[in-house]
């Protein structure tokens, strides 16, 4: 067990050079978990070093042995400040805190480079320097200190390190006159009140965190421990003088790790030449002084030592046998899978910080609730995309089955969902999701959305009335809500809800080879009273304009919503049409990147301070990257494949919108459901409400394309 | 049994109203199968009626009576010509054929709306027509014309539709004087002539076919079957002559359906009031003139029939009880379930072509072998894609496996493909593919693509000369190869084999918020002696360029390839990568984006007369849509989400190039391996070898961003 500096084995024997049994390093994987959160988190790749703080005890049972262990709270909490140290529990008494510096690389390249002799050095010289200074006798425990070199593979969870405890040299080194145990160099008077001193010492949080001590014991064998600042008045009492230590080490034959610098401490600072030393141990927590040693140690005073450039030789790389203790640890398999995979995805998105976006606000991304309605080619997508991008609260609606012709679009849907007539998508794609990523909190809700001009029978309103109840809790209850069905009739109410509820809603719609992707702006200020309670009975908070975004939002203009530049209100678009025409065929590449518009859309939205106030920006008009973190914030982004092509536009809201006009959320928040089925049960209603019947008489004849999308002037600035 | 005009029974006593046991209809499922592939093929939205042939038989077999029957050849084979009749098998004498027509709506709504009176009238006018004009003499069938109207639901696999049997009414009907089997009519001679007689004309493929026929019987009791155009001739032999028709009906009761109308020809052609007819029935296909009957009807000619003008009134569609028998038959259920699913696949694409893009090749794609290099978020999505696209063969190629941070951004994998150190991607991607759709043939291919300026030790160079003539075996066999991975120099060799084998490749490469897409140009001319065979031992086919694509080639500068902008050779830009730059840290809405652009980008190439030669084009060159059916055929696409813009962009060939120059070709084709092993050891051999590193040398002290994304400098036009 012990180390072995020279073959020659430790002997009782006066003379023979005094060998110290290592310190053998012990990391928790608690350890590994809060620097993986730290470098993920805080320091990306910052390489500066880090203040540790390693613990170790005198040796207690048998089975422990000379460790020095680094725990969880062995790093700094975040945010790091490099200067300052930790502050650790100094009344634990089994953990006697030691100063540590932790160097972590960025790359195995980096680490396999590092220049350990250099490292090792440094701690030497702040060594010297600290017992020179006389700060060992204010602290002893910076005699001593570690290093650690790391590198921690955050992709695979595997960790390679070592381990250095400096040992100052000195040449030629410390002989071994005498070892043995406490109770034959004592009598049982001073080793009865030795043992009583070190349980006192041991058990007081003032002295218990302080490994290195002097004994003194007067002449009626009456012991005190002193710290090492009294050396000075212990100087004229003639009592004997023990040099005491923590002593992690249980070997009868060698004294552990820590006596090698404080020997040398003794003999440079205050110039003995012969030491009495005291190696202090313990069983079942108390002071034993059967195993506990005492031993004399002949030092000589190294000259060179004294020169103030004096640069020590030293020691101290952990080994095993001869070969440094290069170790690697893999924590992928000892951790829970499902939690691995939360901080695999996590990794993917925090090195976007570290690097690319360090201004980046990953979490409120994670924590934003979003309400897909939709689950189709589209509604898969933006869902796998959000998963990316680490959402993981996802409710989707949907109120079909998982079809034949499905799996090879939607993509998250396979073969097995379309048997047996096939599985509800909405809950299909709850139960999917989970599949890909544990920890996702999805929920499917199989429900069709009430569309306008779409006529009940007076049987069904009940059920219908309900739908828009369901539907408008659920706005309300989300932060995001990403409109993706595939009739314009279909986003009228989610439209009118959301901008009621002032939701950030997110639109994409395509046609065969294009497609439109855009943001709905705030919702219009109604001053009607007791407009916020009129339709409010599902008991969830809405999150409502405020004083300050109303003022705000006086000074510009509102964004338009899908609606805000028609001339027709939404009606039902959907009878007669052709197979071709029902399945909105598109080209397969389509959905994949209007969905990813459509999220990474809701990213800069949740990044930017005004979020649902976000002015609109167009490309033309800015020339670098925008001033927010992911760039720019634009209002509605069309692209055709036909020419590769994509563009950004802005338009503004529309008095005569049949969603989003002040005129169309009055009546609602006036009139409430009522409302609503109002708007379902008359194809005229809303156009009569807002004047859109007379806009369509001013426009004459005027033919509309009834295309989901390009019957949409916005307006390119 | 017999249908119902009036309420009172049929009876077998002298003066009641005759009344004809109805048709019924029965449709084979490969009738259903055929209308789609029909529809989906050929069709498209095109509602034009279409030429049907239906069958029936004379009652033979107690089970089955008075069946019209569609099969699968009712139906003509593409292409149609909508004036043509449908070629029958006439020979066989249990199917004779009828004529009919078939209106099939594109929606269900244009089913309900159908005028069925109309088309009823229509039909009958024919019938009248023919009549009149003679016609039926030549083929009595056309007294049979049918109707079917459908709706056929190719998304869900259902039918509904609907019978007509349109007989003219005339009006008073015809009435009833006596009905006896055939055998108490005859003399048992003339019962065994006639027997014989039948027994001819069923055998015979002359006549098998003909269900109207005259029986004519002579005074010695021999019975003869003659033509209805034998009418005139049969006048004045003073024979008997009965009227005979098939009949499918088994009643004693009652004469079958074709008796209807073959009355009302009798007595408006040939003016006869008392008409003796002849059921004819069979039984184990023989004459039967127990089962048959013969019966004695009175007609009064209608006047109103004789004017020109007359539109005469009918009766037809076919009831269940007093309702309309609209029937709707579910195929999806009887279906094999992975047929089903293939074919609401195809459903996907061909409804591209009904209107959107009627010129599109959907075969070349779906029969398209692509192969893809790197199966990680790019990979992933290409290949969901290509599944959209309708492609079938896809093998794909990594040496990696699934980490618990891939499936929350690449598309194939899920939390168990992580478990227990992951899966190989390859086997993964290749495995999760059947599952989304069972008709994908696909293969993973467990292998690392060899580095140029990545050195290998002597004992691996066998292994990774297999690994090359593998990806060159791969190349060579497939149509197309994506280049998919997430290093630059990974991406040398795969463009080297590709401009040597002429293959279609199409490079996707991500920054963090930027995408690349490209496809690279055609290989260079080289004209070395026997430079195809040089370094081909893998026995597989490669498509090099032809006489006639090489003068083409001559004609234009070669497109360029990822290299070509490049001032220095592809070597080793991993090794000592930070965490977020090996993980390549994109925005995870990125990778989709780009697969899904290389995707359409194939589509268009596979669809453009000149394929891999296509020239390339840049958006601002087109005004409209292009003149290929997909639209512009760009070069490269370049986007970026920090501006949510994207733009087309045109590189040409460079003589300097590293990997498709004709330089380095030649050298490849006439020292192979060697020279492929030398670029991988040597890392400036490439450079060397092209004159890149004079260029290098020209330049100064340039200094180069390593950025996969930023260094090709490709020229805008």
């Amino acid at each position: 067990m012990a180390s072995s500096p020279s073959p020659s084995s430790p002997s009782l024997n006066s003379g023979s050079v005094l060998q110290f049994d290592r310190f053998q390093s012990l990391v928790d994987v608690g350890f590994w978990h809060r620097l993986s959160s730290l470098k993920l988190d805080t320091l990306g790749i910052d390489q500066s070093p880090i203040t540790l703080v390693g613990f170790f005890a005198p040796h207690s049972r048998a089975q422990v042995s000379n460790h020095l262990t680094l725990l969880s709270e062995s790093l700094p909490t975040a945010p790091i400040d490099h200067a300052s140290s930790i502050e650790t529990n100094l009344g634990n008494r089994n953990r006697c805190p030691v100063p540590g510096i932790l160097y972590n690389t960025n790359t195995l390249e980096e680490f396999k480079e590092l220049d350990r002799d250099n490292l090792l050095q440094i701690e030497a010289n702040k060594i010297l320097e600290d017992i020179r200074l006389g700060k060992v006798e204010e602290d002893s425990t910076l005699l001593l200190r570690f290093l650690v070199i790391s590198y921690a593979d955050l992709k695979t969870w595997s960790f390679r390190y070592l381990f250095a405890f400096p040992a100052l040299v000195i040449d030629p080194p410390a002989t071994l006159m005498s070892l043995q145990p406490a109770t034959q160099m004592l009598t049982a008077e001073e080793a009865e009140s030795l043992s009583a001193a070190c349980n006192e010492w041991r058990s007081s949080s003032l002295t218990a965190g302080i490994p290195f001590f002097i004994v003194s014991i007067n002449s009626d064998s009456q012991a005190t421990l002193r710290p090492l600042k009294d050396w000075e008045s212990c100087q004229g009492d003639q009592n004997k003088l023990l040099f005491g230590f923590y002593d992690p080490c249980h070997l009868k034959t060698n004294p552990g790790w820590p006596l090698r610098n404080f020997l040398t401490f003794i003999c440079l600072r205050w110039k003995l030449q012969k030491v009495r030393f005291f190696c202090y141990r313990e069983r079942l927590g108390l002071a034993n002084l059967d195993v506990s040693l005492i031993g004399d140690a002949l030092i000589s005073i190294p000259t060179d030592f004294t020169e103030p450039q004096y640069i020590p030789k030293v020691v101290g790389w952990e080994r095993i046998g001869n070969r440094l203790a290069l170790r690697c640890i893999s924590l992928a398999e000892s951790m829970d899978p499902q939690r691995l995979a939360a901080s695999a995805a996590d990794l993917n998105l925090k090195l976007m910080t570290w690097r690319a976006v360090p201004s980046l606000n990953i979490d409120v991304l994670q924590t934003a609730k979003c309400l897909l309605l939709g689950v189709g080619t589209l509604g898969c997508q933006v869902a796998r995309t959000l998963l990316g991008w680490g959402v993981r609260k996802l409710t989707l609606v949907d109120s079909g089955r998982v079809s034949m012709s499905n799996p090879v679009r939607q993509s998250l849907y396979t073969f097995d969902d379309c048997l047996n007539g096939g599985r509800l998508k909405a809950e299909a794609a709850a139960r999917n999701l989970k599949a890909i990523f544990p920890a996702m909190e999805t929920e499917g809700i199989v429900m069709a959305i009430p569309m306008p001009g779409h006529p009940i029978p007076a049987q069904e309103t009940a059920s219908v009335l309900e739908d828009c109840k369901h539907l408008q809790a659920l706005i309300a209850s989300h932060d995001v809500v990403f409109l993706l069905t595939d009739t314009r009739e279909s986003r009228w109410l989610p439209t009118l809800f959301c901008s009621h509820e002032n939701k950030i809603l997110i639109n994409a719609a395509l046609g065969f080879d294009s497609y439109l992707v855009m943001r709905h702006g705030a919702g219009p200020n109604v001053s009607t009273p007791d407009n916020n309670l009129e339709c409010r009975d599902d008991g969830t908070a809405a999150v409502l304009m405020n004083e300050l975004s109303l003022k705000d939002v006086g000074a510009k203009r509102r964004l338009g919503c899908y609606f805000c530049s028609d001339v027709v209100a939404p009606i039902d678009s959907t009878s007669n049409r052709t197979l071709d025409q029902q399945c909105t065929v598109t080209r397969p590449g389509l959905a994949p990147i209007a969905a990813s518009l459509a999220v990474e859309l809701m990213a800069n939205i949740l990044n930017h301070p005004d979020r649902i106030y976000a002015p609109g920006e167009i490309a033309s008009s800015i020339t670098g990257n925008s001033a927010q973190p992911l760039g720019l914030m634009p209002h509605q982004i069309r692209g055709t494949i036909s020419l590769f092509s994509q563009m950004t536009l802005l338009g503004y809201s529309s008095s005569s919108c049949t969603a989003c006009s002040e005129t169309v959320l009055s009546e609602f928040r006036n009139r409430g459901m009522d409302f609503v089925l109002q708007a379902i049960n008359h194809p005229t209603y809303l156009e009569d409400l807002t004047g859109l019947t007379e806009l369509k008489q001013a426009a004459g004849s005027f033919e509309l394309d009834w295309d989901d999308e390009t019957d949409d002037d916005a307006e390119i600035q």
